[in-house]
């Protein structure tokens, strides 16, 4: 069975094996440093008692849940902690289809990969609805494109790979979209803390019992390995997604947890802004360079990452290892995020060598 | 959607609750020390670079996997590291399910009580075979009750709740049943360390492409929190079990993948010698105290767990409620196991006060 494994891990281990120089533009691991409280709450827990070694709470620890609460604005009850970002969304898009209101999932064009191999592993089937030139969303297409077959609609901004910051009021039409067709909006807010606009507006904003939020601490705190997020589900949904969260899972690591909590209480807002600032000035250099070097590009107001489109080189796998050997820059392709941005290339702003990758780029396509 | 959700979580919440000293034998967290590794494991990854909170890959780090590998006689490409054996058990059923030989689950009765609500979450159905009164399964009850519809045999051994150590022809059989039927067998091994009696025999001693290992570190390590569990699966069947952990869950948590090699490595034969000697101690000490009460019980020859049946007394949450605020003492329900043990109260030998609790038991029931 294949569920459309994304293409992530095949270009990182093309890209690792390249005997040259390679600049790693590929995944969306930050190479920005934790939160020091982070670190520290690890060496904390490392001196607990054997107690504080077993299971937490299925749903979380609840203190942590009770700060996610509080920062969210919901109650601790819908709060629950799960496995990273993956494992939030994954509850999600079973809990909307188990509701038995059809087995249609509405994705973007471009899409974040994973949503479309959890749906085909979920059994439910993919629609797409195709964002504009600039990455927004137009609620009238997702409206003409729902129906009663509709179980979900999933979204993801700050967007990956588009950088773009959707509309407040796009985000309160897509709720009231959901309602309309009694399906779930599942909104993945992972890159909140790359919002570079100021623009940001999350699903939460909009109350209703059809929309589930999720995130994780992976990005804010640069520790994707950590595996630690959460789910905001209305109070209607949450029982059955903490059931399944228990089969599965049975909890959520317990050393992580007890170090992001840590950090969310002790980290100031200045770590954030400090991060935000890095990612501003990367954009700013590595856009310049793609426009001496005369490509097209996008500007991202959030998230990681730049897209890019050469002149008669398409974003095919094929070209991208082309691009790992003859250039040195690794990227993702576009076709990995569908049929919209298959003339695209994705790089991801996490190495301090944008200007040098980009240099490397315009002397390629030279 | 109710999953049958475990009541081990509303027993030790309603012992939580009580105004008074409670005796906690309910759930299975080992309140002994990790090994002194673990916790430096966690200390140094504090203090990695960044790049090391990032993602591992995501079956598992590679040396890990190796380790793991090594001791059990596989090929590393056939372990997936997982969120702890409950989310091991997950891919098993689920990709025994996904084969479409059927929708049969086969359990025993005496059941670990997420076996069934993981059927029934991957829209199995559920049959029972008995074990006999000393617990042991009898591969030809198995066999009998085994069909075309049959996807799954899921055992577990030492078991939980009995104590009981299948014998290796039992093994064998289970696996040979598994290959009749196309069926595949999984054998949750999560107590391995803590055989009491020298006989216990993996399904791995039996090469097949029929039959799945589920362990995980959390029991022989004493960190049910930590999250850190394997699956072995057969080359033939790993390929659809690795894409479904990273569609659920991207990765297993890294901090604990790290922690846990290190101990694997470091940690000496004496610190396991020293944990069962202590279970043996404590067997000894509440199954005397148990048969000075009067009282039927089982003598595990593996895991934590021994079973008592008090005249008159059947094990209904009622009683364990009473039991909680008349005695003092926390047991488990011997019908969340299943019909075959309703009369029955399990007791998890995971305190130092056995024989308080033994006493206590005694004085209620003279």
């Amino acid at each position: 069975m294949n569920y459309e494994t994304p293409l992530f891990f095949r270009v990182m281990e093309y890209a690792d094996a390249a005997d040259r120089d390679v600049v790693d533009m590929v995944s969306g691991n930050p190479d920005w440093e934790p939160p020091e409280a982070l670190r520290e709450g690890l060496r904390e827990y490392a001196d607990l008692e054997p107690d504080r070694f077993q299971y937490p709470p299925s749903e979380g620890l609840l203190e942590l849940r009770e700060e996610i609460a509080a920062r969210r604005g919901v109650d601790a009850e819908q709060v629950v902690v799960t496995n990273g970002t993956g494992e939030a969304n994954y509850l999600a898009m079973a809990r909307a289809l188990e509701r038995d209101r059809g087995d249609e999932v509405l994705l973007t064009d471009p899409v974040y990969p994973y949503y479309p191999g959890k749906t085909t592993m979920l059994r439910g089937r993919q629609s797409y609805v195709e964002t504009d030139e600039s990455g927004q969303l137009d609620p009238e297409a997702v409206r003409a494109a729902a129906s009663a077959e509709t179980a979900a609609i999933v979204v993801n901004t700050p967007n990956n790979p588009t950088g773009t910051v959707y509309a407040a009021e796009t985000m309160r039409e897509l709720v009231a979209i959901a309602e309309e067709y009694d399906a779930i909006l599942i909104s993945d807010e992972v890159y909140d803390h790359y919002d570079l606009s100021g623009r940001f507006a999350s699903a939460l904003e909009t109350e209703s019992a059809h929309r589930v939020v999720t995130n994780a601490f992976s990005k804010s705190m640069a520790i994707t390995g950590v595996r630690v997020g959460y789910a905001i589900f209305p109070s209607e949904l949450v029982d059955a997604a903490k059931s399944r969260h228990m089969l599965v899972n049975v909890a959520t690591t317990r050393p992580g947890q007890y170090a992001v909590l840590k950090a969310l209480r002790e980290t100031p807002p200045e770590y954030h802004e400090r991060n935000r600032q890095r990612l501003r000035e990367r954009v700013a250099t590595f856009t310049d360079a793609l426009e001496a070097a005369g490509a097209e590009y996008t500007t991202p107001s959030g998230s990681f990452y730049v897209m890019a489109r050469f002149d008669g080189y398409p974003g095919t796998l094929e070209n991208v290892e082309r691009l790992i050997d003859e250039a040195g820059v690794a990227g993702m392709p576009g076709e990995a995020f569908g049929d919209s941005r298959a003339d695209w290339l994705r790089f991801a702003l996490v190495t301090p060598r944008v200007e040098e990758a980009a240099e490397r780029l315009a002397a390629f396509f030279d």
